[in-house]
């Protein structure tokens, strides 16, 4: 089994891209939290990382950006690391939903679980999950998950975590409302610092690209040969993010690009073609549904170029 | 490229699988019509069949059944050969939906197009799209499609038709919102009676994995070498299926299972292996989705023994 | 007990309220359907009805136009009449919604029922309870039921009716979903024959004031005195008004103005103060709701001017 | 104008019906909040005062219980004395919903604003219009209020107050849903406080019946002519009761009982003839809508029997 594009293929591809949509202005930057609407709007890197370690890339590296929502099938990862699947699917359902993904409605619905790890309600309820003896154990263990997948020390983007506390009162609800169907502990206060950190890791497209290659590696970090979440759990993470990772869109993603993958409201959107590579983008630029507008374009036109999509004939091998 | 486990493995699998769940008794009939009702409950049958074309099957592949909503993804192909992509995405959008397959509620939304082909709403739609100079002509049609997946000649069960027919008020109610709204042409009656006919026509265990091998084998259908589908719509179809394709359970059978799939009201699961093989599962007990009871175990079970999780690590070679 | 304003003053004050009005250009006709986009956007007529059966207008008495949902709580009378309470009650819910007045969403509620006879999913259902020998018999039943409220021999707008029945696919859906929940009997193209008949009855704004003080004068016609309906229901129609008489807007109207009323599409209001007065208004701008934007002002003028406020001190007397 | 029946005509009538419905045990103790639970389920009071300010009671005056929703409607009144209608009406609307009193789900609608001042999230936007120099005088002014109604001192009962704090994550959630959407100010804490303790005020039946005889009186309490709110907004109260008063069985109520009211999860029902009478009912079985099941009774009969219905003929004179 090996990569049927050269590096050289796939660099020529990814340069060519990068040139047809760098002057795409359509979108706009995500007024979630005021520190986002900081972004360089012109700022776009296309990143590839292969299975073997090497990493192709256009463009601008060296803006660093938040994860964001990037964050949540690692956690959901470490999740099932730590408690198994039982356990996970006890206090999260695993299903699509038509709602935005900081829609607070749909949590009172009949069985009173988030719709999947991959909306804020789900994901928040993933964090309730990490283990440690104390908060600062909690946080070194988080740290520790992102550092396995990116294969470098990572920091906490300050300024966006603060902006993230003080005008996260969407998500201290969606907390609030979860005590009280008794679905997260008590802890509210440490478990909202905790989610609000793991989406203020800074990353850069590259580490993206190094994240997808993870999964797509069967969750051995290729660059530094370090295991990030267990082989076992693979197929569903990657079954997750096919469904349900673009937000309202995922869908439409599924059905015209096919890759498994997850969207930041920063920008970044992280993909995985198993057995082959990660992709990494960054362009802060969004559309209506929180997905960066470049980003999407361009997983979409690397689907058909280089057949990556799951259900295309001999797309993988 | 070759299926790794040979027909007598995959003989003895099925045998066993067979057995374990021959005497599961939950789920009951579908009384979504009168007719469906009277099916026999202990009736089951699992059947494979290969992109060589070889099928294996244990079980009771003489008793015929409708294909209710497995005929949907095979109308929706259809569609996408006679208008192509772009017409079609304009009349039904490829997002998976929380409701029930026959809610009416969500054809309200903003986009004013059903919520995807796999639902009541947007199969209608379908059907409305199919082309011809009469009726005669589009049931011809119709017909033809089916026998080409088949790869036999079939027939309408009359009984099923009529009882879909004089209880179809659901249905009715939905043809005239979408009238409403615009999104179907005036000729409702007939629109409507070339989808009861789509829903009741007769099928065997057998049928359905021959169809699913059709799909896996990009669209020739392995037993008769007849094209029944253009290679290009196969992976659009499948991510569909993959997305959507079990009703309100589809999100966790695409996390757990893993394959592309369509289940029926009246107890038929046909899923499809890309490259690989297509099963077909009667056993008309259904749970409160819609599926199969035994139908969803068996496939968990093939899934994990045969690595058909189109996630795993080696699932397609 | 008599009417503390003299029909002198009421002239004068609806004589200032005309002029104060008659220019106001808000709103727009009303595209339900085809042939009330026609009507003339500049007419307007205000009247007023004692219970002594005097009636004082100003403006446009000589336009005629359809009574749309303004029938909806005399026919509601009529079911009451028949069947009693008990039955009607347990045909029809009396709750106020949130929803359009066209909404099939909520029909698919936990108690099965419309949630009430003012919006069309209970309107239909009231139209089902018309009992009679045969079709011309329950035509009879109708007409005379309006005849009896307006006080002379009324007529179907033949142009509206054929208008509303070709493109009414909205009632018709309704229709058949409630005939899907065993909320109607099936012959549904009388019952549907007979809703769009009741929408189509033409009118004047006089007509409407008597059909007010009909009500106002515990169910006997001031005019002919002819009893319309028993004295026993009027207090639970008019509560229903109360609650839900203006669509959306419902809530902001009992609120503001505080009279039972009626409102309809084609710009009708008919509203009725309990022991005074019956009042009638035309013009046919409506608003996003669906009422007459000069009919809500001149109600909310008039209820403060001639203390007609259900819950303003000395408004009964 | 004066009550048409005398002291001895309505002490006879609340003793007949005392009789009849001291040993219905339909219903349940409220475990809205756990001390709401320990209340004693056989305590029974029925209160009637004239605007002339006698007071007829029979049952267990003796027993106190926590207002609950009943003070909203005040509270809202307090609200419109300190900002007047339009600043109000900019924070709520005025519209009836078929949700829960403590429904969530309808805080994200079109106008961004709860859906009226009766409903938890619209009754917490009022509280936080309470103008002060601090929060111990806008707890001094909060208390004021109530105590203008009731004629007395009273107190907040601090072991539901505290069960109140500890176990509102639902209301907690609310506010800070509500922060998100710009509807509140910033302090959320105290405003959640504020809203605990009006909820926790100590009453009895004779109290509820005192109030209701003050709005009943144009808004000067009977016992003590102290005027607890002015009288313009004394109609805009009563409607608001009339159509939002009795949660998701406010439509019944009116279209039966007709009479505006408010009731509390605690068991109390507080309701206002417009120039003749407050009413008070005390029983802690409430049924699945949150309202005193014998109440509800034995405010349908009173209706009856002393022609209370509002829009029944001559209820008021």
């Amino acid at each position: 089994m090996h990569e049927p594009y050269t590096k050289k293929e796939i660099s020529a591809v990814i340069q060519r891209l990068h040139n047809s949509y760098k002057n795409t202005e359509e979108g706009s930057l995500a007024k979630y939290i005021p520190e986002l609407g900081k972004a360089n709007p012109n700022s776009f890197c296309i990143s590839i990382t292969t299975i073997d370690g090497e990493t192709s890339f256009v463009g601008d590296d060296a803006t660093m950006f938040t994860m964001q929502s990037i964050s949540k099938p690692l956690i959901f990862g470490l999740a099932l690391e730590t408690h198994g699947l039982d356990h996970v699917r006890s206090r999260v359902d695993v299903e699509p939903t038509g709602e935005p993904f900081d829609s607070i409605i749909r949590l009172d619905n009949e069985s009173k679980k988030p719709f999947n790890p991959l909306v804020n309600t789900g994901a928040i309820a993933m964090t309730n999950l990490i283990k440690g003896s104390g908060k600062t154990s909690r946080q070194e263990i988080l740290e520790k998950t992102m550092e396995n997948y990116v294969g470098r020390k990572i920091k906490v983007d300050e300024a966006v975590y603060e902006s993230e506390k003080i005008t996260g009162h969407r998500n201290r609800a969606i907390a609030h409302l979860m005590l009280h169907f008794g679905m997260v502990e008590p802890a509210i206060d440490e478990m909202l610092d905790l989610y609000f950190r793991q989406c203020s890791f800074n990353v850069n497209a590259k580490d993206l690209s190094v994240i997808g290659a993870t999964l797509a590696n069967n969750g051995v970090n290729p660059t530094t040969k370090t295991r990030a979440i267990k082989d076992q759990y693979i197929k569903n993470i990657l079954a997750l993010m096919f469904t349900c990772g673009l937000y309202t869109y995922a869908g439409e993603w599924a059905f015209d690009v096919g890759i498994p993958a997850k969207s930041g409201v920063s920008g970044g959107i992280m993909a995985v073609v198993p057995g082959r590579m990660g992709i990494g983008i960054y362009s802060p630029l969004v559309d209506k549904h929180g997905n960066s507008v470049r980003g999407v374009r361009v997983c979409g036109d690397l689907s058909r170029e280089l057949n990556l999509h799951s259900f295309a004939r001999g797309s993988k091998f």
